[in-house]
């Protein structure tokens, strides 16, 4: 049988020891995991930027990949812990919105997670990564069935913000959900859902930029000059032949997306 | 049989191929290792920074963990290597005040590490990480007891400074060890040794700011105000709701902090 | 049976999800792999870095390991997808010189990457390491052998600016390949070819900065001041005790380094 995957995306960055520790306690209850950092470098407080990254993981990992996620900003408030089971993977984090873009793409099923005996014998005010959500990630991977962790709930927390708005008959509002570490500016207009659309011609503004074509491929412009394409995840996404979309348009995550659709 | 857990401490930083290279030693003696990193951003000469960390990981590994910690300006000199033993886990780094903390805290056996068997069969002059330290992680991680390693030794460096002194009938003065990622100042004032004397009141001063009384979490303040909490790992701790309370009072490691106990 | 390595080394940086993502598609490949992240700084466009960083790896790790490389600023464009198998390890990655050090080094074959069938089934213009060189280097992790991958070639790009160059009888021009994160200036001279030489009596000039002896290790002269040694590498590397070489040198990677031998 493969040994469990267990993913990390946090706020931490790397300098401390936060992370490690989540490891320790999580070897402790299963001691055959595998762990893979995705990052540990969230924005705090960027929720959007940690909705996008933990939505991208679905596609890409094995079924029964328990996703620890730990953006939270509000530790120590009265915010739920919750389970999502979704794609027939599991994500465990704080219920703050971080998960939107998940529960928006994917069929789910979301858990108050209340059961403290799956917890560390004491929850610190201050680090429930290490207390709760890492503990109750390891039970998930040693086999701990999610009934068991605590019951359905239907309001998980979920920001309208992250998918885009039609604002008039054939136009949209959208936003960037993240600027990458290469600069590029990634949209949350998906092709899924908008390139019959875009093929009947198209406006898209980001800043003081406007595009009207897709492009094939990072190289297709001239180095620096910015252009649109469909990026690896599948969403709208500007970026600058060997250069950074960010500076060269002046934007980052949470700037507006404008399109308008061509008259067909 | 659980798989042998090796973590590791460096100030290599991540950029380089150090850290990837002592693994590729690892796994040539212990293939069925499984790695968790710490950190690699100890800030090099910041012995404070790492022995704080180290001492941090007792609680929360399996027994017979091996703790790898490089964290070495003296590098090519004649300090020793050596292996520390405590709370079931095991040590290996050099001589250098790095264990202080751990010391202090725990019942330990120390061995210098000087049979040369179990290094690379060259050892260079700038990269004992690879060539001394690894490989004898490595070779205690696959069953080699610590006594084939060296004889016991007594004399380990170990800082004072790194617990606080008492400098008058119900004065303390301790130190910050530590600044983490998000600018909250550690101190060393541990609550397991002054829980019941602050009980009596207390005034406790770094920089220019004095607290005298203990905030429940981060979100007790207005944002941006600091405050005083027992921090996760138990230690006395400055923090700022939303904020750096290393910006907010211009201070970091090594920073002072005096403690002050009401006349009871 | 030892269970398989796969190391990383790319220009990802590690605040996005590209290479947990990666390694979810090689564990949908190769459940039992062992994962060694490299460095996932590579500074993007900077060749003689990743190709030295990948050359580095060959001594220290098993037999068989899988070294995936994606330091790839031509993505999207023609260049080849190669395997190079070398010092009984495997290289995945493209043919753009990044193997140019490993390739001048070792013995060695390489084989263009052509066989779609170990690819993802879509494979996107801009992110091949996960739809190309992370799937192929799970394969061979798994035991796919090389030659069902693609054909023997002979043309893999080699720059020959990094190794150095002899301009008269007694005068080699050599460069900086790689400044490492504490500011050493790690040259392409090494000790294998120019141990003999050296012997006789030299000047080695970087910058404004002559050396004519090598130093025993970094603390050999007083702190701040630079010092010529042979690296833990094996190649010719200036230091500075306890600072940076690199800022005491005004120099980086790409400077030029010319070698004097005495008359003997």
């Amino acid at each position: 049988m493969p040994r469990p995957v267990i993913t990390l995306t946090t706020d931490f960055g790397t300098q401390d020891h936060f992370v490690g520790v989540m490891k320790g306690v999580m070897l402790g209850i299963c001691p055959q995991a595998i762990f893979v950092d995705i990052t540990h470098e969230i924005p705090p407080f960027e929720i959007g930027d940690g909705s996008f990254t933990v939505a991208e993981l679905c596609p890409y990992f094995p079924r029964r990949t328990v996703h620890l996620v730990v953006v939270d900003p509000g530790v120590g408030t009265s915010r739920r812990a919750i389970l999502v089971e979704a794609a027939g993977q599991y994500f465990v984090g704080p219920d703050n919105g971080v998960f939107s873009m998940l529960l928006q793409q994917q069929k789910h099923k979301v858990r108050a997670l209340t059961v403290a005996r799956y917890f560390r014998p004491v929850v610190s005010q201050t680090f429930q990564g290490r207390d709760v959500f890492a503990p109750v990630a390891a039970h998930l991977a040693a086999g701990v069935a999610p009934a068991k962790l605590g019951k359905l709930v239907k309001d998980a927390m979920c920001s309208t913000q992250l998918s885009p708005q039609q604002t008039a008959r054939r136009q949209w509002v959208g936003t960037v959900v993240k600027a990458d570490r290469f600069g590029n500016l990634i949209t949350n207009f998906h092709e899924r859902e908008f390139s019959a659309l875009l093929a009947k011609g198209f406006h898209l503004t980001i800043g003081f930029e406007t595009f009207d074509e897709l492009a094939g491929s990072y190289a297709a412009a001239p180095v620096g000059q910015p252009l649109l394409i469909v990026g690896s995840s599948g969403y709208l996404e500007v970026c600058a032949n060997q250069a950074s979309a960010a500076k060269v348009l002046g934007c980052g995550a949470g700037a507006p997306v404008e399109l308008t659709i061509a008259k067909g």
